[in-house]
């Protein structure tokens, strides 16, 4: 389904669940939350629907006249950024068969909806929704424009990464001219700038233990349990590091090991650039992007590392 | 003189010396050197001149053919993101009296050219060279479209700042879809991630070393001659460290307190919000931007900090 045809279909539905990705993210809570204000505008019910809770960090997305509750009636149930039933954590059992329309940008989303609106080329599930907006001629609210900018500035990086295309900057140019009043800037402070104190120093712990090996060409930064331990922080804290080595001139591959339990590590790994690093993590049983991929591996640290760098090298080597 | 006015005179002017300003930045150097380019395709001569030499991280914005060199003729002086004669440098000797037109954003100009073109609502110099391209209907070459991308880039901090509007996107937009080959993603990663091994352990050690004070409304970072003396680097190694105080949560104002000569402490102040550091820096006879001012003071760290601190506070209560 294109646009069109996904605007036509909407007007049709009412009642309307909007499923959202497990550990959920500003485009998917944006989209799901723009998407709701677009059909209550429409004089449709929809809400957001969620496995897990919504991060303090994106409360200021969430509608609470948009967010499911037990016992409301479900008559048409949508997907917004999900590339996969998997990714509805636990609620995959009860909506895993029954999505009626996904929308959605990954190019590599596993079709399991009955209808599919998917642009592989936008930069967010939001900009997918800031066009159907238009075309279902919705006045775009402070509150639709900041779910929707929301989404599509976390999603690219404030606008950094290469998924970013003409349109998706004219997309934002119409909400900012639209909507003046949403403080953009200071979203985008909130997004990517401000770190709690303790955050910042975890990350300066990290940095100075941080290896360069290969020529500079890797780097690795590695926590252990003995590490969360010294310092008094839990996993959830340590979320988001998986960029700080590639932020090393020169680095070509980036790798985060976290010890999840006792000698099991979760690796995410970054390519810079010229490296496949989705190839480098299926040696290991794991998957993801070209540029951004992970794996789990058992063992002591030094072996975990050993066998890692082993497998970046021969990479390095092919290329 | 506006858009339309500046490409008039533009039309009858040759042998054309740009001037930017002093300790050059992404703006006045990709604005610099895109003014060339265009006044070259006008079938104009026109070079760049800088008192400072470029940074090396910008050195692929410069084009060797519009160089300054001793001994051109020189019929017409233009300035490209110069604010004040001052920041001309060392050319304001040779220049301050005599340019003919000059570009710039600033709203704090001191109107020093015969004729000016300034936009103050302007995210970049570069924004307001691209909007005087367009009037000039100048072919956006890769090379145009790479120095007013990163001028508008760099000044808005990769569209994170609230100087960013709904025309500054449709210029990058423009540029995208006129150049779609230059690799802006690239770019971004080179001016806003990549940082050299040796800087991201010096801003670790900042981080380290970081005050909060005033009930965490007030983050300061020092940088005396000693440190420098230990961790051995230069002054040009610890430019750009003006923003590690304010990525702190509930820090209101930042404070980077540098040491340029024993006793001698160059101050950069940010703020977060609703405190108008160019006032505070105004009383050490300093100035700047709302969010963005310096000044200097004399005297030993501690008592230097004190005075600051003593002056931030007030302006706080006051709030």
């Amino acid at each position: 389904m294109n646009i069109a045809e996904a605007a036509v279909w909407l007007q049709h539905c009412d009642n309307v669940v909007i499923l959202i990705h497990r550990t959920p993210d500003g485009d998917c809570i944006g989209g799901g939350f723009a998407l709701a204000a677009m059909l209550q505008q429409m004089g449709k019910h929809a809400v957001v629907r969620c496995s897990d809770p919504i991060p303090e960090r994106y409360a200021f997305l969430v509608d609470e006249t948009a967010c499911w509750q037990e016992g409301i009636q479900e008559d048409c149930i949508l997907s917004v950024d999900i590339a996969d039933t998997k990714l509805m954590g636990s609620l995959q059992e009860i909506y895993g068969d029954c999505v009626q329309l996904a929308i959605d940008h990954h190019v590599s989303h596993q079709q399991f909806a009955r209808h599919l609106c998917l642009y592989p080329h936008a930069a967010a599930a939001c900009e997918v929704l800031y066009d159907l907006a238009k075309q279902l001629s919705i006045t775009i609210t402070p509150q639709i424009a900041t779910c929707l900018y929301t989404g599509i500035a976390t999603d690219s990086g404030c606008f950094q990464y290469d998924n970013v295309t003409s349109h998706t900057l004219r997309c934002v140019a119409d909400l900012m001219e639209q909507c003046p009043t949403v403080p953009y800037a200071q979203i985008n402070r909130a997004m990517f700038v401000v770190k709690s104190f303790g955050r910042m120093q975890l990350e300066r712990v990290l940095i100075e233990n941080m290896q360069l090996l290969l020529n500079g060409k890797c780097a690795v930064i590695c926590i252990t349990q003995a590490f969360l331990q010294t310092y008094g922080v839990d996993f959830s804290e340590v979320d988001g590091m998986a960029n700080l080595p590639l932020q090393v001139e020169g680095v070509e591959v980036g790798i985060t090991m976290k010890e999840k339990e006792l000698g099991a590590f979760h690796i995410s790994m970054r390519s810079a650039d010229a490296i496949d690093v989705s190839c480098i993590c299926k040696q290991f049983g794991g998957g993801g992007h070209v540029k951004a991929a992970g794996c789990r591996i058992l063992g002591t640290e030094e072996v975990v590392r050993e066998q890692l760098i082993s497998a970046v090298e021969r990479s390095l080597a092919e290329k």
